[in-house]
């Protein structure tokens, strides 16, 4: 019997990558997305169509709604920075920091691999996150685990869970390359974050630049959509 | 200018006292409340009627679906344990636990907290809940505290939050001590799992019970309904 993992699936290239990893390593895959008030559904519609196709048991979207709360261009209305250099990306907390997220994601998949009797969690963070994002850092998730482990059922009656980061030490170049080799197909992931009505990626966005800079140190195009056409 | 802090508020007697605590501090109160698939609505409308009360700036509701994932007697159909004795209610984890549900809920808390510029968040945990619920014991508190300030921008930029359990020491009657001190009007709070439709208590489930015990010890009946008049 092959064991359960939960991955965390967002839609994105990373995530894409870890759920190849988790199916790559013999678990049976839980995937979980989140409907957080994101200003577009594309991300969502890629992790239902990658959830498939890399054959997760499963794929739950849990409906939050961080606007109660306010402030981030992921989740208000606030511009998107455009065009800025892979050294620009790197400095400071971003403009697209939302606050706590990564911990509201982990304490659900935390509530979600208790029900489903799994003892590994999967996430996609990378080297790149953690520059600007507090909440990717490895220290960060040293700190989750240790929660995680005194929070459950699981964790007090001995088993535990354990927080799995594949990429956390990867650039974005060779995650690509890792994924290619697992069969991901990357046209089906969105990273953008502002995309066309349909979906397609901007091009100019943080997201996208480190994405598109990835495939280029591979040798390839990035296959998603976008709506302006890469130089 | 006054501090501001996050309060837990749950519509129960406990949390209902944590929010006199903060007020009698002198902070500036944002109470934060969670709709998650309970069967009844009537701790909600006693938090909104405690949020005014006791003088909250602010009550946020969030609407987080943890039926997504299945698994608890307070979130899907399971009967709810009644007439217990005190020391058959502190055995081993209640019927009542929620998956990670703590640890969602002071994950919100974070961001609303963050969002706010609030470095203090309260929640109303004792001594009775942790010798049951994981994620209600001292150590599953201080490990949350480490997360915090490893998780969110307040946290990397120097401030960070404090978390704090003011209850966790008490008993349910010095609780309910403190709280009249206060000026809590307990005949609003609600801590029955099992309600009538219209609020009313079932006297016999768990809660019902410790809280009937710690008004009686205090030489008092409890203010609030109960369907079936308590002997």
């Amino acid at each position: 019997m092959s064991k359960n993992a939960v991955v965390l699936l967002s839609g994105g290239l990373d995530s894409a990558t870890v759920l190849a990893i988790v199916r790559s390593r013999g678990f049976a895959a839980y995937a979980l997305s989140f409907r957080y008030g994101q200003r577009h559904e594309a991300e969502l519609q890629a992790a239902k169509t990658l959830s498939t196709n890399l054959g997760a048991v499963e794929h739950v979207v849990a409906e939050i709604d961080l606007r109660i709360f306010g402030g981030s261009a992921l989740t208000a209305d606030v511009a998107v920075p455009k065009g800025r250099s892979e050294a620009e990306i790197g400095g400071g907390i971003p403009i697209t920091y939302v606050p706590a997220r990564n911990t509201i994601f982990l304490s659900y998949a935390l509530a979600y691999a208790e029900v489903r009797g799994a003892r590994d969690i999967f996430l996609g963070i990378n080297s790149l996150d953690y520059s600007g994002y507090p909440d990717c850092r490895p220290e960060y998730l040293a700190a989750f685990q240790q929660l995680a482990n005194l929070a459950t059922r699981s964790g007090v009656e001995g088993q535990g869970v354990t927080l799995h980061a594949p990429l956390l030490q990867l650039s974005k170049a060779e995650i690509i390359s890792l994924g290619l080799r697992l069969g991901v197909d990357y046209s089906i992931t969105r990273s953008c974050y502002d995309p066309a009505e349909d979906g397609a990626a901007c091009g100019a966005c943080d997201a996208c630049q480190l994405r598109r800079a990835g495939f280029q140190k591979n040798g390839l195009s990035d296959p998603a959509p976008y709506k302006i056409v890469a130089a």
